[in-house]
């Protein structure tokens, strides 16, 4: 099944690369012009095939658990790693949601019409070649891959070396599934080697067979990815959310959206990572709020004030209002009203998602026009921060980025447009 | 007026850069969030002083002239960098131009209410920081400021080295302009060095304040680009056009346009480069075609059956096909219907605008879907390739990658979103 891996020399990896990167843009030519029903084909046969392999594929991840368990993992990292049958039809689930996504491509996104009499379209194409990096979540290699097919781009993936077993047991359902459905297997490829240089070489020497790269992970992958990417990239940088609670917050429905931020999932990019209180309802918000969190079982950081009012606060540094949790574990701070609150933000926040709670309309405004962030939420949790709670359907990640897409990067948001003029012999004066 | 110009050392290269890209980052929070009147009326400040300093600038011109002169630049350089009463007339015309635009910024692009209450709200806000490295065209300062300005974006420029004094002298005009408004003068900055590290820095050390990188001009300019940036760039490679005539196409309104996509104006991207003949009409219309071509003043070089037609063509060579002339030549080559029009296009074009002449829809619809350029038109001379013959405005240039925006790039394009969400307590099940 993996046959091959890691028995790359070094040396043969521009070779390689350069073949993965042939094949892939001259896929993708045929990807672009796919009907829907020929992809929805290809995606609903991979569905079918990760259930009806079940077995292999739980049996090349438990080879990949049986690796990390012997180079020490932290359980967070098995846990994403781990497969049992529940996440595989989970992951053929997913792929039924793309099914169930409209095709972007070819949908005519504006039209209008010159005093000259020509006729513009502007139209969605693909992007082309989607390079994503990822990490250990085998279960990425099935959502990557269904969106980039959606979208009609081919995909070039490369996953953790933690999952390299099961990534690729996955894989081939999908390359099997295109073949079925009369496309080309090499719409969707995997770099079938672990070797670190195959992604310098993603990064930096493909350019012409590459359209955007995607990474998903953690704060070293994504710096390597800043620091040696040539080709465009689509920027999933960490969430560090906040949930600001204003003097006029209603302190029920604080604590529920508090709690909630924090506590929902701990493991997700839109999970809360620190508190700001308003010092005007400090008093009698601050106390009830880290009890709550205690109480929700979450370990409190917190700076003096907030130790101030519960013992059981440890003090939090200034690493701690850059720290990615990722966990049970929340920052807590006071500041002095919403530009305060503006402030930690500006200065320590990744441009992710924040959330203010206030009864206050104009204090709320303020809030969601001035905060940077992809996602600003009023009154609400920051655990909504998420393609499909947004209508959008599956999406490759949150982008934090500015450029071509912010927040849920879903099968549209993987999608270029080019424009279509319809002329009857116009010449310019 | 450039007192200090090329008298930094390049060891002070880096605090230089530093500087403008942290006043530049803290200036570009306060254009954000600018009025469209203020902005508006800094940019008509700025066309008043352009016009009231025109003797300025051309004396700063002068200067530029004649250090040109003596390098030897070739005439069309020349021609670029030269400014006259007039070409300052069309600069302020077109600052004009650009306040007669709607402001992107504050739109909302898209507004839908989930079934649990939340209501979505898809929101254009600025880029940021835009960095614009350009060549001798002086007016670029002006253009480029300008619509920055007029999307709420900070700007970085650096222009080239031949036009250093008439762009400061330009710059100081958008600086006094912006201050006489209430705003930053350090929206728009000029880098105060002719130093190439200073590109250098720019493209890899100021991914914290630099949003992205718009470059303007040649090959060797683009390439450096694409080696050396670690920032994202809204790429604008060069303008290698097709005109195809088809079988099926009427020979009058072929010679029509294929003349007017080549001669209108040769220097501009959208001017024709390379004419591909239909095997199947080239009896009847190869032979009309370069005779107009030669007689409008075209230099024409052709593969052997165009050479066949008419003693006056030269022979062409592979160069000649992936060749921007920006001149009056033209590349001409005999295909095999428009399969192999767009298999020339493929191999050779640069993604940028394209046109099929023909009177068989069906082959027009099939060239409109297939060919993978920015732009496509059918019966119509690629010389509209242009923002504001598409009704877009003001346009910063045509961009030719996928990622983020293709096409004309105007005050639209410059733009970024974020999503506001307001709820009334919810929290994520």
């Amino acid at each position: 099944m993996t046959a091959g891996a890691e028995q790359i020399a070094s040396e043969d990896i521009p070779a390689l690369m350069e073949r993965i990167g042939q094949t892939a843009r001259t896929a993708s030519a045929t990807l672009a012009r796919a009907s829907s029903q020929t992809k929805d084909a290809a995606l609903a046969r991979a569905g079918e095939l990760i259930e009806t392999r079940c077995d292999q594929i739980l049996a090349a991840n438990a080879k990949d658990m049986a690796a990390a368990e012997a180079r020490g993992l932290s359980a967070a990292m098995l846990d994403r790693l781990a497969l049992d049958r529940g996440r595989v039809e989970a992951m053929a689930e997913g792929i039924h949601q793309v099914i169930a996504l409209p095709d972007p491509v070819g949908q005519v996104m504006a039209e209008w019409k010159r005093p000259n009499g020509l006729v513009i379209q502007r139209v969605r194409v693909p992007l082309g070649v989607i390079g994503i990096i990822y990490e250990s979540r085998p279960n990425v290699t099935a959502d990557a891959g269904a969106l980039c097919l959606k979208s009609g781009n081919a995909a070039i993936l490369r996953g953790g070396s933690e999952s390299f077993h099961s990534s690729h047991a996955i894989h081939e359902c999908l390359v099997d599934a295109l073949q079925d459905a009369g496309l080309p297997g090499t719409a969707i490829q995997m770099i079938p080697t672990t070797d670190r240089n195959a992604v310098g070489y993603l990064l930096s020497d493909m350019a012409r067979y590459v359209d955007v790269v995607v990474p998903r992970g953690g704060k070293s992958l994504i710096a390597r990815v800043q620091r040696d990417a040539r080709v465009p990239v689509i920027g999933h940088l960490e969430g560090i959310c906040h949930v600001y609670v204003d003097e006029s917050a209603d302190l029920r429905r604080a604590i529920d959206i508090v709690v909630n931020s924090k506590m929902r999932r701990t493991g997700i990019c839109g999970a809360a990572e620190t508190l700001l209180v308003d010092r005007a309802c400090a008093g009698t918000h601050l106390a009830p709020l880290v009890d709550a969190l205690v109480g929700a079982g979450c370990q409190v950081r917190g700076d003096a004030s907030t130790q101030a009012v519960d013992a059981r606060v440890e003090a939090a540094t200034d690493e701690d209002w850059v720290t990615e949790y990722l966990d049970a574990i929340i920052a807590v701070r006071v500041v002095d009203g919403v530009e305060g609150a503006m402030d930690h933000i500006g200065q320590f926040g990744s441009g992710h998602t924040e959330s203010i709670v206030t009864e206050d309309p104009a204090v709320a405004d303020r809030f969601l026009r001035d905060v940077d962030s992809a996602i600003v939420l009023h009154n609400a949790s920051t655990q909504f921060a998420d393609g499909g709670e947004f209508g959008m359907g599956a999406e490759i990640g949150i982008s934090t980025g500015r450029v071509h897409a912010r927040g849920p990067v879903g099968a549209e948001q993987l999608t270029s447009f080019k424009y279509r003029v319809r002329g009857s012999g116009q010449v310019r004066v």
